[in-house]
């Protein structure tokens, strides 16, 4: 066990890594040619076209300026300048309020903190419990619960505190709960026009001998929303030709890239091979090639397209219905429309760009049957992923590999390369599980049909949560995996599990500790170099990016990755609760952890990210649930901790904690969650009422008629925009380019210097 | 414990005390004078007026005629003969889906014994394992599993019969919840119109300066509602106007009865005392008095009521609102109005007659606490309810007597005084609060401040079967008190709980078949004879009935209890269910309750009950969630049992049958429960577009208009019509009376002897 000095020397290591890091990101972030990688947003916005270099010097690929790189953290302050309303208003509010998590960590913690180093720590501090017991022990532990003799009064501080951080935790939530509640309702009420207000996804219209479902739909909401309803779009499988169109756009593409080779060099017509990898096969004029395929290629298309319209069977039973006013949509929306609860469902549409469309046609009775399987293999999968692994582990051993190859025999015998392979390969195997399991986590979240893109990494981040609550947290404090846990907890009486928890809590302070500095200081820094972004950008743009597209597309940013960023905020909630009143000397790493993590996330998503779908912050009541349910953990195995220090006085008072903290949360959920799921109808009514004054001639039936029509077919409505629509998550950035410019700002306003939202630290003067 | 022998010979002596019962019953209902108390239905529904006495016989009390006494069972077909159409009509949908839970119980338990006594019983039976062991055993328990040697091949039996009862009760579970539901759906959409179809209740409206409850409500829903609303109601605090029109109504009465009085002796005017119970203070002219009297308290109610109107502290931020349509009705109750979700909350009105006005306006911040409040009181009523009757019981003991009142030493000294006191009073302390329980819980629900009587006696339900659950079934299977079991249970491993439970199950058979014919045989035989409401009866008959009015009052035969009924039901379905596998034995006691049971009360509720209200079976989905319950306790109790069987295999095979039915549970919430709680939009049109069609110049608003009115208002509006709406629990009979009329059979079939609707052992003929 580290002591408080090997502590501070590995905490100094760190941070003088993560400025080693600050530094590097400084150096790389100032080259014009990593433009695209630390500051693709700005392109993506349309407000940035080729990297801002210094005049007109031939340094367009390094930046030779030396005064830039002397305040190297200067992005630091021009990260946080940026205020809230203009940070809604250029990333999002999913982004806005994400940011917020970390800000409502350091709301929470810093003053825990304080409060923890002027009362715990001398209380903990002035015994003598460990230096008279004959159990090694360390200043870490003498800062925390241990030092404490069994059946001491000081246990009372503790009780107190206890209730002290339950109160402040609640207070904050439901300030904050409050907050970005209201922040959501602002933001819904002043947003633009848009089709997923006025449209509702009916699914399971039932079928009909008669009627085809275009039909169906329409009369009965011309029947039951008589006054409301407007038009209706029908849902098709378009799986096919979505792999067709996607076909076509690499053809384009190789086509736009040897044109632009041959307008380039007139002399010679570009030639290529058309067989594996353009290596072998015969060989035809390039263009001519490409211009065949082109033409052949949207035959198929065409005939793929006309197939799907005509075909019944392409037709799924869904379809998005759109309302005359908001009112009508927030009704249809909210109500029950047949005796049949699972006919005619109808629910709020995603936005267009939010839809997973393949998820669309899953009928109810499966939707059921797929969620059990799914809880089960969730199980399963928390619970014995050990299993597989260790199985591929011992297949990957030396032994196995030379069964398998005998050939590679005198090879692996050599000393070490079999040291690195009975080293490395087992903790390889299990790395790579732990960095498919969020992919993995999506599939299953995709397996169980929900039909928008935000919800499904919702619900991958509660699972992965769970995981890694189990795993990790768990894991760490009880020994051996978490099916041994599983199986001697069910063999132990209940109130014990929180006691066997409880007492290794202050014994695993130093590990957490550590596990802080490296996954959550350093990973934090690691984020803002972006190092395999960044690697990656530069060897596509070496080897294959042919076009400006190409480029465009090598530079794409991603989105934030709600379903893994958020479970790891939510684990340093959890580190910290738990060891808020057991060890308070980890409180401050969680401190700088939020810190860091603000400043270098605020700076990302001004910067970087670039948000695929906008969900007005719906995920807080799970981020507020979450760290309820944190709070409610560490309040159960604070009981525990404190029954075997013969303190059993202590039950009493802290078994009413839980109680009212889950009070507490009943009490939120009902009153803050509605403003999450429910779109009320007062709302609806007058931005209605403001539109219809305002817009007299608006033609809504035109606005709405394609808004959600599969991204596959608008390609073929405008051919020549081929590009902007061919794949629909591509597509979708379309309109929140147009949007953003619309209500954001002028792009006129960011090339004057002395804007504020301007990167200020890129060298604008020469 | 008792042999098999014991257990005949007990079951005879309950089956005659049960025939002795129907005989007895059978002798008094034939007795004009009795006809009050075991026909008062038809009294209340108008198509009986007065005893159906034989010709002009004098026996106007005692009936003579001796041929109607020899088929004395012959109420019991007649009972089973009313279709069940005419039986909702008759009584309404609410009892005649609440005999559908005793039909429910023979469907699911009647197969469930043939199939355990062809299989289980000789594969119980053919084992000596019992004999070979040095344990006292019976005949029952060579029936019970057990017989079986541990870790014996025969277990396979039982894990097979578990998995085919759970198979068949989740079967029968899914078919009767998708017929209540159709009857549901069916019995709604064939209804009449009536008042709360178009009305919604309002709570929670947000207080203003400028405008009045009244004039906020109609701004509200005229601007957000502008085609649908169409008027409202606002809530009265009315509970002191409520008291004196009740003094009013007493007055009135002994006002009629000395009226009468004098009426049929001119000659001298009736006198009576001002004092205490009439026997002391100043002789009066009693018709004077009560003249006076009446007029006094007449100015004093209408002061009161000006009071009420004009007072704007008497109206509470609540009101019934009206639409246009059940379609405006239907959108507003399934909606959020405003952006607060604890303002202006819609639900759908109850029935007028079902509306429990006093928690009209308990604000929403109390209801969540009030809630937290009554939850942690019931975890003590249930767990601890012992302490304070053993208190009591401590107290009400020989010395502690003594002491309090020395004088009735001498007295209590006696010896037989002394054994009766030291024998039953500690009994009687128990059985009181047993008694009082379901008052003691309908309070708690009040508290909580649901707004319906319907709701509050469903709450009341759940409340007393957990009741049941920990302190009967699971009291009686482990000895101790509910509090030393939850002790126990939470310092035991959590899978040793079901071992524990489950290990004493068997040895528990015959206690519980005991039980069953006692509580269940003899308390069903007890039902019918209705000794209680008989005596009381023509006690008040005797003593206090002076007019027509109290004679119909005395008769008032109250509801059928939901509240201790269904639970009570509910204990059989889980005995039956948690017995099927281990002791199949008990299973007839069950089958044979579920048959008395259905026949006795499908008789009562033809002649007998009178439901206050109609909530349409709103209370299936309970009914359907208990017996789930039932059949995971069952399930994990089988497991417990078997994993000490040294049939440790087993319990992987056994764990499915929980997850299945967990799921099971999920999926039919999902595909029934909405048509429990919300009202499909299709429905509302379709009904409305009938409407509109069929009656062209319906005033609706004239007829919504005073729907909604605190009962104690209508009688002023009146004046003639008191007595009808004077007690609202009393005017709520008014609107039903009408409408059953209405909408079922003309008066005249009920006089003709022919038809089967008429409760035909009555001698009509001479």
């Amino acid at each position: 066990m580290a002591s408080l000095g090997d502590i501070g020397v590995a905490a100094a290591i760190n941070i003088l890594s993560v400025f080693a890091f600050f530094v590097a990101f400084a150096i790389l972030r100032l080259q014009p040619f990593n433009d695209r990688v630390y500051f693709p947003k700005w392109y993506l916005k349309g407000l940035r076209s080729c990297p801002v270099h210094s005049g007109a010097f031939v340094h367009k690929f390094v930046n030779l300026d030396y005064r830039s790189y002397i305040s190297f953290l200067n992005w630091m302050p021009s990260a946080l300048k940026m205020p809230e309303p203009e940070l809604i208003n250029h990333a999002g509010l999913d982004s806005a309020v994400y940011l917020r998590i970390y800000l409502l960590g350091l709301k929470l913690f810093v003053p825990i903190t304080l409060i923890a180093f002027t009362v715990l720590v001398p209380v903990n501090w002035t015994n003598d419990t460990l230096e008279h017991s004959h159990v090694t022990f360390n200043d870490i532990d003498r800062l925390s619960i241990s030092n404490i003799p069994t059946g001491s009064k000081r246990f009372w501080t503790h009780i107190v505190l206890a209730y002290v951080f339950t109160f402040w935790t609640c207070y904050v939530l439901h300030k904050e709960y409050g907050l970005v509640e209201s922040m959501r309702l602002h933001f819904l009420s002043s947003e633009q026009r848009r089709p997923d207000q006025f449209t509702v996804l009916v699914r399971n219209v039932p079928p009909d001998p008669d009627e085809t479902v275009s039909e169906l739909v329409e009369h009965f909401f011309l029947v039951n929303h008589p006054d409301h309803y407007l038009t209706h779009q029908v849902v098709y499988n378009a799986n096919e030709l979505a792999d067709l169109v996607k076909e076509k756009k690499k053809m384009q593409n190789w086509l736009d890239y040897y044109q632009l080779k041959y307008s380039r060099n007139q002399s010679k017509r570009p030639r290529m091979k058309t067989g594996l990898l353009g290596f072998f096969g015969d060989e035809v004029d390039a263009i001519d090639f490409y211009t065949s395929e082109m033409e052949k290629i949207s035959e198929e298309i065409e005939a793929e397209r006309e197939r799907i319209i005509s075909n019944p069977k392409s037709i799924m039973p869904a379809a998005f219905v759109s309302f005359k006013s908001r009112w009508g949509a927030a009704v249809s929306a909210q109500t029950q429309q047949s005796r049949d609860p699972t006919m005619w469902l109808t629910e709020w549409a995603p936005e267009p760009r939010d839809v997973y469309w393949h998820n669309l046609a899953v009928p109810f009775v499966t939707l059921t049957i797929r969620r059990l399987i799914i809880a089960v293999a969730f199980f399963f999968l928390t619970f014995f992923f050990m299993i597989p692994i260790a199985f591929v582990q011992s297949l990957a051993n030396i032994t196995g590999i030379e069964k398998a190859a005998p050939f590679l025999k005198p090879v692996i015998e050599v000393h070490a390369i079999k040291a690195f392979i009975q080293g490395f390969l087992p903790g390889i195997v299990l790395k790579i599980f732990l960095i498919l399991l969020p992919t993995i986590l999506m599939i299953m979240s995709k397996i169980e049909g929900f039909i928008s893109i935000s919800y499904l990494e919702r619900r991958s981040a509660s699972r992965y949560y769970l995981f890694k609550l189990v795993n990790v947290f768990l894991g760490s404090i009880v020994t051996g995996t978490a099916f041994e846990q599983l199986h001697s907890f069910s063999h132990e009486p209940a109130n014990n599990i929180p006691k066997t928890i409880g007492v290794s809590i202050p014994m695993k302070a130093t590990f957490f500790i550590t596990y802080i500095m490296i996954d959550g200081w350093a990973g934090v820094a690691g984020e803002i170099i972006r190092l395999k972004p960044l690697i990656i950008f530069h060897l596509k743009n070496f080897f294959m990016v042919k076009t400006e597209k190409d480029r465009e597309e090598a530079m794409d940013p991603g989105s934030l990755g709600f379903n893994t960023g958020e479970p790891q905020i939510q684990f340093y909630f959890l580190l910290g609760l738990v060891y808020a009143v057991v060890t308070p000397i980890l409180l401050p790493f969680v401190v700088v952890f939020f810190c860091l993590a603000y400043v270098v996330f605020r700076h990302q998503i001004i910067n970087v990210y670039n948000q695929e779908y906008e969900s007005a912050a719906a995920f807080w009541p799970d981020v507020h649930g979450r760290i309820i349910a944190a709070l409610i953990i560490s309040q159960l195995l604070l009981m525990g901790l404190l029954s075997t220090k013969q303190a059993a006085q202590s039950t009493p008072f802290l078994i009413v904690l839980p109680v009212l903290t889950i009070w507490f949360h009943r009490f939120c959920k009902s009153r803050f969650e509605p403003a999450f799921v429910r779109y009320p109808l007062k709302e609806a009514m007058m931005k209605d009422t403001l539109e219809r004054t305002r817009e007299r001639n608006l033609n809504l039936k035109e606005y709405l008629q394609n808004a959600y029509l599969h991204p596959v077919f608008k390609s073929g409505e405008d051919e020549d925009s081929d590009r902007v629509s061919a794949e629909w998550g591509q597509s979708s950035l379309v309109p929140t380019k147009r949007q953003s410019r619309m209500n954001t700002l002028l792009p006129g306003r960011f090339s004057g210097s002395s804007s504020p939202l301007l990167p200020e630290d890129i060298p604008e003067q020469d």
